[in-house]
């Protein structure tokens, strides 16, 4: 496979195709045209074949693709066939609901740990996984080959605590805090900010209310 | 201002402008020229220029953008001068997490009521807000004049959910649900795929990787 820059639309599509692809499989569908995949995926066929062809096209003309072969390919694309080895920063309901959510795990994100600063809640289980003090998070990372941190704390610590993760060698952070983060190039962040996606939906209805006002 | 379809992409970085200009506004300071808001929010000053121009600029040349004039703009663009009133559909983890997220409500976005499928918790209280039987959200839509519904539920209901929350005359759903949801054009869907950014996140670690290696 040649190797060149994928842009990250392309890459924001993938999990979306690996969803699809994953409901056709569990249908017992094992092979799809890009026209097919068009219409339940609601984007055009030429999309589906520009998108794959980034990665060396999976497909033979007129025959379509291979479901279960491009769902495999996909996965291991986007580094699934690995697991990762996740901590959480911020035992809060944001945290919980995160460690709570199953399907992680099931694509081989593992939460092997949870940090928080409330002493209060320290020693607690969320679970079966225990809250530990932020000064352990240093020799946990090293010694659990730790290589993403989930960001679950208010904005105003996010910045020296990703600082601190880079340091006990973090390679990507999952950034839940309100605030872009500044780290070196060779560091992943991914950001999921809640407000600038509710204001976007805000702007969509204002922007409707007008057209039809 | 002249109407024109703007694109997502601008609309997206909508939130982080006023994020910025509403931290310069906490600072004290007045004016900004494209250049300084470019140095703190690491675009380039022409894209600040470019983006701001598709509402009518805002800025004099020479003279920069007034702070305050322009948070207040934008955040009318963003329709959050008027109050939106929210339901909560699915009170697990994640649906908890939101309630408890005080920003929402200062950007005036207001959680006014919380419904579950689960009888165990219905009756019980989450920051106040009751949680109340599925049987009872087409009449409290009604009631309470609710613009927003936040789906926090599995994929599974999603889809049914979506759809009488149409016709109960919601205009803007806000989908955490891992699933495309089909509805009238007018409504708005706004979407946090959780997985799907954190595989994006494991893309990036995994082509990362090929290159060091």
């Amino acid at each position: 496979m040649e190797e060149k820059e994928i842009s990250q639309a392309v890459i924001s599509r993938l999990p979306r195709y690996l969803r699809f692809l994953g409901e056709l499989q569990d249908e017992g569908v094992e092979r799809v045209s890009s026209q097919e995949l068009s219409d339940i995926m609601r984007v055009t066929a030429s999309q589906i074949r520009q998108d794959l062809n980034n990665f060396g096209g999976f497909g033979q003309q007129g025959y379509g693709y291979n479901v279960g072969y491009l769902y495999g390919e996909i996965a291991k694309i986007l580094g699934l066939h690995k697991e990762h080895n996740l901590i959480i920063v911020g035992a809060g309901h944001l945290g919980q609901a995160l460690v709570n959510y199953m399907n992680f795990e099931r694509r081989g994100f593992l939460f092997r740990g949870i940090f928080d600063i409330d002493r209060r809640i320290q020693g607690t289980q969320i679970r079966g996984i225990t809250v530990r003090p932020m000064e352990e998070m240093g020799q946990f990372v090293r010694e659990n080959d730790i290589d993403i941190a989930v960001l679950t704390i208010p904005k105003s610590g996010a910045a020296k605590t990703a600082e601190q993760l880079v340091s006990y060698g973090i390679k990507g952070i999952w950034n839940f805090a309100h605030v872009d983060l500044h780290v070196p190039e060779d560091i992943k962040v991914e950001n999921v900010h809640l407000s600038d996606s509710l204001m976007k939906l805000s702007y969509n209805l204002a922007s409707c209310d007008k057209k039809n006002g």
